[in-house]
């Protein structure tokens, strides 16, 4: 079957799918194959993987233990689809989840599937929220990225893609996230319209953020940031829920995104990488107090994505010791140190290097911005999948699989390099 | 791995999964492996099921040829997740899909990979149609269910999931199902308050409903009255969306369950059954002069499934010759006569048989809905695995895979009619 | 001073004033004086007045007594404006209302004094419904009118108007009102709505209707239909409120428009003709039980306007005996033969009389809309003043001073059929 | 009649009235008479007006000019009530305002009569602001207060009076009020928002604003944050709407509020004196390219309340020279003076004098916010009527009217010191 397609493919693309589609503009090939930190084309061009699904493929593509697992588990006819019906699969990634991922971490959390999409997460915690409060208000942050559906995108900051909803989208505040301003003033400014009773933001059911914002432009909120988050929903009684979507399953160095910040959220949104092997399914962890839910109150066909429960449970193997964040923390260290000697490489971008773990950016400076895509453009060309993002497409990110190995990163950062060079030059 | 769990693994899902879960609740086993229309739970029970993933498995579990293509894939390390890049199996989809599909019926549709659940199809739908017409409402019926995402549950009918979202759902209108009075008044409803400049429902933006609905009770609307929706559609240049997410894929007896009613809707949402395995996958289908999506204005991580893709081109296969649907209709007159056999058996649950093709139901009469749950719970008790629908629960549903064969119809049917004999009887 | 200006003022309007506009443009005169049914313009010219300022002149311009109170209240410089203030007028006010009106009718309600105007009695009224059952939706009306402030535009019917509002008007949903389906099968679609769990309507905080709809064109509900409608309510426990802004002070021939339905609402809306002299003032009148404000809740300036307490008490003093209310019957009973009589001469124009009391309409058939407006065009060269309403303004609506006499009447009909003659004959 | 009430008729307040009652619990008695800026209750008892009808009375109580103005017309049967007719009274009254007001400051608008209240002209400004631009949202700020029904409750920062609409408020987003944090970030603020396109917050209609804030604690703008705001709105191509309702008609010094700061408003809300007599009216100014209303798109009953035409035609006679401004700086004067020597007599008060004109305030501090009410409750048992404003009741409210002579300004100012003595040395 593989051999009746060739380079003309892209031109089916074209023919017969929507103009809503947007990867396979910025990166104008078809894909064939795929393994760990690489992909290969039909052409067989070889590329180093920095995008890794946008954050789904932590493990890398294919990765093996997990594939051995799956295959046997299709081979045996175990379930692929349950809905939420209990299958040997599903209690599985329950225990494991909990042995190996929450009692450790000293959490309690009830598991929610809320669907299979990091969308359906989000919907499913602003719905237990503001029933838990009978509050309507969730407080969002600018920039963030939570969806594409209807409540989640109410508190995505894009306004491209809020005014895609084609209807005002309500029942939600924006406010700064850290640094919004350049300073520190975004937590006061969050403080003093809660506690002014004129403010014209009512008590809020909710607060939603991402601890690294991803979609947003690669913005790490410090953990003193949000520790006064946290401390500002305990006082005025606010539930604070965490989109771990991207930046959660190891990306930013621990499991969860928020461990180092010693903070315990009352929702916990999970969803790309956990299943492993880059398949849909996603979690909403609520506190046990909190998960007043009526059976079905929120449902959805494919809550039971049983492959993923075994690809999921298999992922989790990587956190079993210490090791695995280790090396993720080793890795990060060469990806800073290489943004940064490229920004200072290149001060006519005036560009700053941000993020945090695996989770990084170089975002162009002001007046620059539209240098990230041509670099991104050249570095395709090169052999490098890379991505933009921030409001401006300004912010080169990298979300390469964690499992990535130093070679691979220094052989893709050395391309990053080049596309550098030539773009900048160029110009 | 599968010998660990025993039957007391039911008390994971108690301890561990959130209260929200339901399905877990009306089938209390834990399933371990399933064959196109049978399942069996750890202790080796087997079931027959007539309720195939809500529709997700038209084709049965773990398809055969499905399956061989889906390993063949994962063994050669073909790319998992893509995100909406361009991959072999994507364009393989599309060509199959169009080949199979579209051309053959005549019909030219832009395809949208909205993300992977009947939610997001929903959601994009009614996202364009907001686009395209510039208006905000939009007008779905009585006892539809679209999902549960805040876009899609606000055209969903039932007060309790309605309820869940915990904010009020705007910019949509009900109006009555065909036959909701009882009568044929409903579309002389819909046309008086489209004609009526004083009605307080404005222009709207899309009307959108499902042919059969499924969770509202397996109502099917006459081809009359879908008929005159099109028509009324046209008159006022409102778009015109069927969500086939449950009706469709052969539902009914054809590929689209519109096809016999000879209409063309302007959007149409496909999910469920579309990758055939069960695996998330959904699809928009726009009419291309309403595919003014700018790149990206909707996206999402998991648009790219290609193992659905492997699955769903192969699942195709159904549909190349007229056997698969003359199967189906050959089924459906079996299960259409042993519903009236039963509903004439047992008069006083002033019960009706409804429905169409194999999505078919038996309704508990006026202060009997209550029969429905439990023949159904003692129906699992001997074997057999099916779902009450209606906003009482009143409908007693078969939703069985399209390929069973008709001794499994046969031997489902006779373990409903004892299910029947025990519960009135012992009532 | 009134001399300065002469007929070229008309320019006045349409150099400093918006577009927004309106009667001056039906009536296209300067109007100087005026006194009981009969209006002067700055030319001399007579007109019988039959709109009697939408209703909010029952009691005839510059009725006689009132006059003199407030002339006497102003030279002794009683309060003119109190806010919410203690004054000897608004109590007077409230126990002239409460002898007059609400004990003899044994009714016991709170007053409210919810600003001036009929918007804002309906504003205060949807708040306090949903202040009292923590619920969001209200259940309005086919061809309701309630306002044009936010909350009193979403349950108001007419498209043109409601699409000023610039925004979605959500949190209402609109229900065919009695007849409107030609047939009395509007209170089962209520019914049905309410009772199914399903059919995405929920539990409204209230329903909200003129038992005569004014602009909607002059629809009189059957008693009937609104007992029906209050057992609904009383059933389902939703407030119901009833908008006697236009229908109530008398119009209808009682002082409340519900009295002869001997139904009681939960609350009522007042307004118009309540301070009897045209001056700005409305009523909220809240059952006790339901009175649940915080001081300061609603608010607002003009919540003490004196002098029209001072005229609004003097009213009252026409229901002190029964005399008016049969004076009322009286030229009812003549109008409705008279239109009767017009409807009958004309059958070209498929018309039907309607309405109730002193509140009437002839509607024009359909594909006749526009002679209504035809007429009451000619009506007005021959000195009758007289409004349309309807969604095709093809109602001539009939809302003269309950004080007219009747030869004042039939002077005015005499002209309407001049008009009518004139008109029909010419086409 | 007058005499037949006595002090027991608070109890009919409390009889027959609803709780939403708020003046008549601050000022717990009988008015019966009023002069100037004197009002006597019905024991005789005289007290100095500091409130003046909340700013309705800006010429004091039944102001002799006017009185006399509007005795000869109602004596005369000039028209009273006319909806939005021709009248001679409308006539003049827009030629006044625009020979009076407008050409003399070379401004150029439209006139709308919106309907006779401040939430009206606010409810108006907003649709058409949303109609011009096509966009939903409206930003207000923090202590805003631009009315009661839902439209201007939408941009009003009160949480105890939003919490009252009883559904989620939306389309609106509140941005700091300058000087909201104590410094001059909030202008940085809003620019932030509006230029970054992943705020969000998307580009607005319009913003609203008061040049002082007169319910949300007497917080004067400075004139260079106006400007900012209009640069801001120029770059954006955002409507700026000033609400003159209050601190407009000469409140400040001049007669529209901004006119020192040299900005010029797209739209302008007037209300409150503008009829000069107390009696309800506002108008919209609307800069003619914005007039695109459609004729009676927003209508309403009382928009012809003739006797405030005649009253408002009147009082612009103070507008004439430039004596009525000097005069009201000179008062001015006085006020801050000895506000200010309030404020710096009671350190332990912690207080600040704030406002702008005839529009002042001093606001107890931190801790000691219920000083404000203690001392306007025992300033009223000594015979002077204030009222205390701000989002903890914590600013005392300078509103008298703008006649009121200086020996009557300094005898109750007098009084307002006495309060303080006793209220702070008692604590």
């Amino acid at each position: 079957m593989l051999m009746t397609i060739d380079q003309n493919s892209m031109k089916t693309f074209e023919n017969y799918e929507s103009q809503v589609r947007s990867y396979s503009r910025s990166f104008p090939t078809v894909f064939n194959k795929a393994k760990g930190s690489k992909m290969w084309d039909i052409e067989g061009k070889e590329y180093i993987d920095f995008f890794a699904g946008a954050g789904a493929l932590n493990y890398g593509h294919n990765n093996e233990s997990m594939k051995q697992k799956i295959m046997d588990y299709i081979q045996e006819d175990g379930i692929s689809h349950s809905l939420d019906m209990g299958t040997v699969a599903r209690a599985n990634f329950l225990e494991r989840f909990n042995d190996v991922i929450l009692k450790p971490r000293n959490l309690d959390y009830k598991v929610m599937f809320p669907g299979p999409t990091g969308a359906n997460t989000v919907e499913s915690a602003l719905k237990i929220a503001r029933k838990v409060t009978g509050r309507d208000t969730i407080i969002s942050f600018t920039n963030a990225f939570h969806g594409m559906t209807l409540g989640a995108l109410s508190v995505t900051g894009d306004s491209f893609k809020r005014k895609g909803a084609g209807i005002s989208l309500n029942n939600t505040v924006a406010m700064p996230y850290d640094n919004y301003f350049g300073n520190n003033s975004s937590i006061e400014y969050l403080k003093r319209f809660l506690e002014d009773s004129g403010s014209g933001v009512g008590l809020p059911a909710a607060v939603i953020l991402e601890t690294v914002q991803g979609e947003g432009g690669i913005n790490a909120a410090s953990f003193e940031w949000l520790q006064e988050i946290e401390k500002l929903c305990r006082r005025y009684d606010i539930l604070f829920i965490i989109d771990d979507v991207q930046a959660g399953c190891g990306r930013t160095g621990t499991f969860f995104s928020f461990e180092p910040a010693r903070i315990k959220p009352d929702i916990i949104c999970l969803s790309k990488s956990i299943s492993g092997y880059g398949l849909p399914m996603a979690l909403t962890l609520i506190k046990p107090e909190y998960d007043i839910w009526g059976p079905g109150e929120h449902n959805g066909t494919f809550r039971g994505n049983n492959m993923a429960f075994i690809a999921g449970a298999e992922a989790l193997s990587y956190w079993e010791t210490d090791e695995f964040a280790e090396s993720i923390q080793e890795k990060a260290n060469i990806l800073q140190e290489r943004f940064e000697k490229i920004v200072s490489d290149y001060p006519e971008l005036k560009a700053t290097a941000r993020g945090r773990g695996l989770m990084r950016g170089i975002a162009c400076g002001k007046g620059k911005e539209d240098y990230a895509v041509k670099i991104c453009s050249k570095a395709f060309e090169k052999g490098l999948i890379m991505e933009t993002a921030g409001p401006d497409d300004q912010v080169i990110k990298f979300l390469g699989a964690l499992t990535i190995d130093k070679e691979e990163l220094n052989k893709g950062l050395d391309i990053l390099e080049e596309a550098f060079k030539e773009v900048v030059r160029n110009n």
